[in-house]
């Protein structure tokens, strides 16, 4: 785990002030740098030692066989890996021929900081060779946004005692050696030398490697230019070989002089265009990256994180390590989002191998609904690719003996690539998440090109898989069965509630869209028996409720399944420790599933149930996921345990600065991370968006004095500044501006004129803050933010 | 499939009129030799060509890593493959250098027996070599009975024309090269070269290899020796290498003379003795072999099957082919399970690879109760087997978080093999199956020995664990949940039936076990609060029970599955063409499985829960498993559907004979062998053992009229003799033998003196015959036994 020291708390950057070699994984994922379509991991300038080398293109996979000791019809037969593609990002400095390298000589000083307004790494190192000649080294790392397929690195070497011979090699490499990672299932399978070469362009200053996959047909192209200032002779010879190109720059230096390198990457991948299109396509964003220049390139980055900024920031006034990590964690978003376009956003965006890069219902549930309200574009992006992996979808479900579109559980391509279908084909809730994400981008974007473009296909597609999925029973209601839920600790079940609710919702929001576009719901063959069809079965939806205990029965039968005997010494995560027989057939939650629930469909609940339900189910949510912590601050919030809300915040915003499920390593976990938005806006700001409706209803921890932020509604902008007693909603975008929105309940209509201020009412809890399971306590965050946590008011 | 032509109709032997290559490996299992510690598969003489060639010894397997795309806690890292062997039945042969070979030259007549008195195979070929020499080939070759480690060949070479030159080569060989049996899930997996060479001990005449594994570090050894016979001058000369030991005998022979040639092997395998021990084993084995000569060996062997069948044999009349097939299956029973003595008994016996040679519940389910009642040594064998892996059952129980032993569901040594748990692990009845066996061998045998050396150790710690599994509810019954009960396309449920009642019986009778045998008990630290819990568990145990349907459910909550959606082109099995998630979710039954529970725990059922419950089960069941029909023709036959009972008893009796599951080249169907006696003797004789009494209710179908046969009851033996209107039940066994036994619930005592005849009132069912899932009607049996099968009575 990363100490809480090891990243000082400033609002906007995460700072490393030394070097800690065992949290060199770790921190090469929180330091990484990604636009959506490149992901460089924030391995060190010269390349060792690291922890895990890593850079990756958006959906540049490999493909192999996925195993089985016992195979089944259906079974997925091949998996979808990323791939660490050629290493464009290293610069090795030879100090008068000793290479410059952090377990050698004496490391005087190493920091590398995150600015996350700038967009960039910056690392500064002063080191003293073991032949003692100091030098200052000062590296700018970015991959740019605006420019998509670009990256680039300043590399300044001051020479600080006596004269040295500098030598710089810039280098292109491919098929780096990779970590070994057996026996671990969260961590990804590696490939081995996955890039087949074919072709080397080689010029003076630098080159451009084109590489091939061996099974899944991809091909790609690295490339490098470079500029150099130096005084006196700087000699510049480029080589190549297959899995190599080297640009080196050898100059003699004096005390107080420099070399400044300036290193532009370009990468490009396709499984279609051609050698040649490719190669070109590399060196024309090299060329462009060149006309920027590295300091156009820095203005250009800023620029756009500034627009970014400017409508996404949330400010946290009380605690600032939940500000700092907030805005870390938008950071990320952003970076796994922005410029995805048409590729899936994996789980762990491009920043490690973990999960074998691969996309899951995180992207629709987690991910999508904060992109909505800050950067609707990417959301729009990110339906897109799914939209584009239809055919394969309805394959999947014919497959399966199922109608319509069965989306896969998780993949990189489209396919699914789960290779344990009680966990994976069977969360079938996928595709109503995906339709809910469709959805909640047109209400709160108020662009209905996506539905016309693809959105309706797959609101109709998912909703016939649902009606294929479901059964009437002798009294008509309607029941899925045999599905799994969110809580991975429960599976193939009948009737989890939040499958139910979502399938329902996914039926109601298809007729509704087919109403809105007759046109094109006849062209995709919807009639109006099979839209009534949809609604019927929405209406008919069976939710499990146990009249005994007063509370929901997340599926059927959950309320009386034995309870887990949790021991003092208990082990987590429990799927390490015990069978997936013994968690599935307990009471006990891996995660937020009827949390879930009652997050996106409120309205199905009402607040005894809200308060009962969360008392219950928290004593059995385990949070072995790390997709829950934010929804429990959602609910724990909504029912008034706004101290436990503020735990789970800041757990849900830590999960990757403070390592806590010990596998950042691997990559960050971008839906926590876009988690911890959710956490303050949805939990303390208590945003919903109900039907057509915008809504808010906030309450602030005690340890958390101020909350500010701003959302995106229909082209406009939302800024909510949420105080202990108030709350101001402003519109920002135009003098004649309106927003209508719902406080509290209460319709309430905002101008640019006139922003609106209401009184907040406490929030009284019906129950007392419910207890987790042993040793899954969230940290007591608001504790440690004032001395006595039950005086305050 | 085989069809029923290729083998004619004769009450003891299995004959082969002609060779189809076509259907070599089906022959080869139909045709395998064993005595339950070697297995001999039906290869021709001469090797090739082959089916798949193979040669067992009883638990001699090879280890292999068990791959899983995603893996889990608590799944088997490793699986056990049982291995082919040594190949010692290898004899070729070369008439004037010309190899016999099937495929070449003229094939003139072909002719294979398994005769079931003689426990032999014997071959007659008469063949014209490609240079028009033509020779009369006839083979006869037995594994011994009486002489566990000894198998052997009389090979005789009639020259019919010109003189010859033969030349005999009689060989060894080891690591026979294997099919690759690819994307086929009920095949198993195939180990190639599994065979390190140590030594070879090589003499004039014979020689001696010895092997081990690699990974599982078993030794083995296989050895021949020989007699030959033959006119004028024969040489003989032996060599070896590694991997085999050739012994050659060469002669010239004139037209009308013969060249006889005895091979005796035999085998030995160990994980614990030393190489010399094992090889001093063989050669001694060889030296009794050779003491008793060919004709002892006959004379021993049918002196052994004349013991089995006189106590073991079913007479059918009116259905020649149920008659032989039930015979067919007896005799594969006792090759399977005669000398297996403390090792498995495997699901496919030692006839071929399938299921990589694993024990499952079949043995106890299936194997033991006919054992029990004909051969009950062999039960008691099994169990001690069982017994002997009893620490790595209690070692999974704890890995599970589970008390007592949980018994793998798969597995050649006593590790867990299975890799699928929802269908491995999950089926915990496997531990209320051993428990069972154990019972109804004491009660049966009258022995407690078995109980009393490791029985009630069986039955406490498989009570333990179903403590540890199940659970009490608020008000007080008692469940289990999370379970697999045995029909496998309805996985991971709460309270089977089947399991649920084989739970409350294993408790009972492990409580009164205890009871009887305090003093064991204690030594396993049973106290009296520890029986009282189990006999409070058993009488609280809840068995589902739809009351709007008036049937039992399967399992809590099936009866309001979706149906399955029968199609008219529906495939089978439907395993290999709908995924588990489909099958688990719909009111689809693989294989008895409710009428399962019903056999074993009739009493726990009205007889109008019977007949209802046949009627339900039957439209739902598709009998993709072969341990299903024997089960629904004993409920058929009890609920009065005596017609579809003979149906089913053809089905099971024939399934390997017809090739009915078309797998029958991986091996044998030992199960559905053994259920042919299940099918007429608890089926038509209506045997049940209801608690410590011996019960009977016959009826006759209309296409059987006289079935008569023997048990062994407590020492004695009771013959059984059945007509379309009443029964004579006698006793064999000395002047004063007295048995009691109720007949159609009538107490009745036989003694030897005088045989009770009683009179049978026509059995009428309460329901109509009940159809069958399409494409899944049981061939009509009954019609093609008579004309008119409406007009029977």
């Amino acid at each position: 785990m990363i100490e809480q020291s090891a990243f000082p708390v400033e609002p906007w950057c995460v700072r490393e002030t030394h070097l800690d070699l065992d949290l060199l994984a770790q921190s090469e994922s929180v330091f990484a740098l990604s636009n959506g379509h490149i992901g460089l991991r924030g391995n060190l300038d010269e390349g060792e030692p690291h922890g895990i080398a890593g850079t990756y293109l958006n959906s540049f996979y490999e493909q192999s066989p996925l195993p089985y000791a016992e195979a089944g019809y259906g079974y997925p037969e091949s998996g979808q890996t990323v791939i660490n593609v050629t290493n464009g990002k290293l610069i090795r400095l030879l100090v008068d021929d000793e290479p410059l390298d952090v377990r050698y000589g004496q490391l005087r000083a190493h920091e590398r900081v995150l600015d996350l307004r700038a967009g960039t790494l910056t690392r500064t190192v002063e080191w003293v060779s073991p032949a003692q000649r100091r030098i200052r080294l000062h590296s700018t790392r970015l991959v740019s946004f605006p420019q998509r397929a670009v990256a680039a690195i300043e590399y300044v070497v001051d020479v600080l005692d006596g004269p040295a011979r500098l030598i710089v090699q810039s280098e292109l490499v491919a098929n780096e050696a990779g970590p070994a990672h057996r026996g671990d299932p969260w961590a990804a399978a590696v490939l081995e030398h996955p890039l087949v070469a074919m072709e080397q362009d080689v010029g003076t200053g630098g080159a451009i490697l084109l590489h091939r996959t061996r099974v899944s047909g991809l091909q790609m192209a690295a490339g490098m230019e470079h500029l150099v200032e130096a005084p006196g002779r700087v000699d510049v010879a480029t080589r190549a070989s297959e899995d190599w190109a080297r640009t080196t720059f050898v100059c003699q230096v004096q005390p107080g002089q420099r070399i400044r390198v300036v290193k532009l990457l370009a990468y490009g991948g396709s499984s279609m265009r051609s050698q040649p299109a490719l190669r070109d396509q590399v060196a024309g964003a090299l060329t462009g990256a060149s006309y920027s220049g590295f300091a156009g390139l820095l203005r250009e980055q800023r620029d756009y994180l500034d627009a970014f900024w400017d409508s996404a920031d949330v400010q946290v006034d009380g605690d600032p390590e939940v500000q700092q990590a907030v805005r870390f964690g938008l950071f990320h978003v952003l970076q796994a989002g922005a410029r995805a376009e048409r590729r899936g956003i994996p789980a762990k965006g491009l920043t490690g191998p973990g999960y074998d890069g691969h996309t899951f219902w995180d992207t629709e549930a987690y991910v999508l609904p904060v992109l909505s309200y800050t950067l609707p574009g990417a959301t729009a992006d990110a339906l897109r690719w799914r939209h584009s992996t239809l055919d394969l979808a309805r394959q999947r479900a014919q497959t399966l003996g199922l109608h319509g579109a069965a989306f896969p559980w998780r993949t990189i391509r489209g396919q699914e690539c789960s290779g344990y279908w009680p966990a994976g084909t069977a969360a079938f809730h996928i595709n109503a998440d995906i339709a809910a994400a469709v959805e909640q981008y047109r209400v709160v974007s108020g662009d209905e090109t996506l539905e016309i473009e693809g959105g309706l296909e797959l609101l109709v597609e998912t909703a016939r898989l649902w009606v294929s999925l479901g059964h009437h029973d002798q009294d008509g209601r309607w029941h899925i069965v045999g599905v799994t839920g969110p809580d991975e600790y429960t599976a193939v079940v009948a009737d989890n509630v939040f499958t139910n609710l979502a399938a329902a919702h996914n039926l109601r929001v298809a007729a509704a869209a087919v109403d809105r576009h007759p046109e094109l719901g006849r062209g995709l063959g919807v009639d109006v028996d099979e839209a009534a069809a949809w609604r019927a079965a929405a209406d008919a939806v069976h939710v499990p409720y146990d009249e005994g205990l007063r509370v929901h029965a997340q599926c059927e039968g959950f309320t009386r399944l034995p309870e887990w005997n949790f021991t003092a010494d208990q082990k987590y995560p429990l799927l390490l420790h015990a069978p997936y027989f013994d968690l599935y057939r307990k009471q006990v939650v891996k995660q937020a599933d009827l949390e879930m629930a009652m997050w996106w469909f409120g309205d199905e609940f009402s607040p005894v149930d809200k308060a009962r339900n969360v008392d219950y189910y928290e004593r059995r949510t385990v949070r072995d996921s790390s997709l829950s912590a934010c929804i429990q601050a959602v609910l724990a919030a909504e029912v008034g345990h706004l101290e436990l809300a503020h735990d789970y915040a800041y757990e849900a915003a830590l999960i990757d600065l403070g390592d806590l499920h010990h596998d950042s390593r691997d990559g960050l976990h971008i839906a926590s991370l876009a988690g911890a938005w959710i956490a303050l806006v949805a939990g303390f700001a208590g945003l919903r968006q109900c039907g057509p409706a915008l809504a808010f209803d906030p309450q602030l921890p005690v340890g958390i004095t101020r909350l500010r932020f701003t959302v995106r509604w229909r082209g406009l902008r939302l800024g909510v500044d949420v105080g202990p007693r108030q709350v101001t909603y402003t519109v920002g975008d135009g003098a004649e501006a309106t927003l209508d929105l719902r406080h509290a309940g209460e319709d309430v209509t905002v101008t640019a004129r006139e922003p609106v201020t209401r009184q907040l009412d406490k929030r009284t809890p019906l129950l007392p803050r419910p207890p987790q399971p042993p040793g899954r306590e969230p940290a007591r965050r608001g504790a440690t933010l004032r001395p006595h946590p039950s005086s305050g008011g």
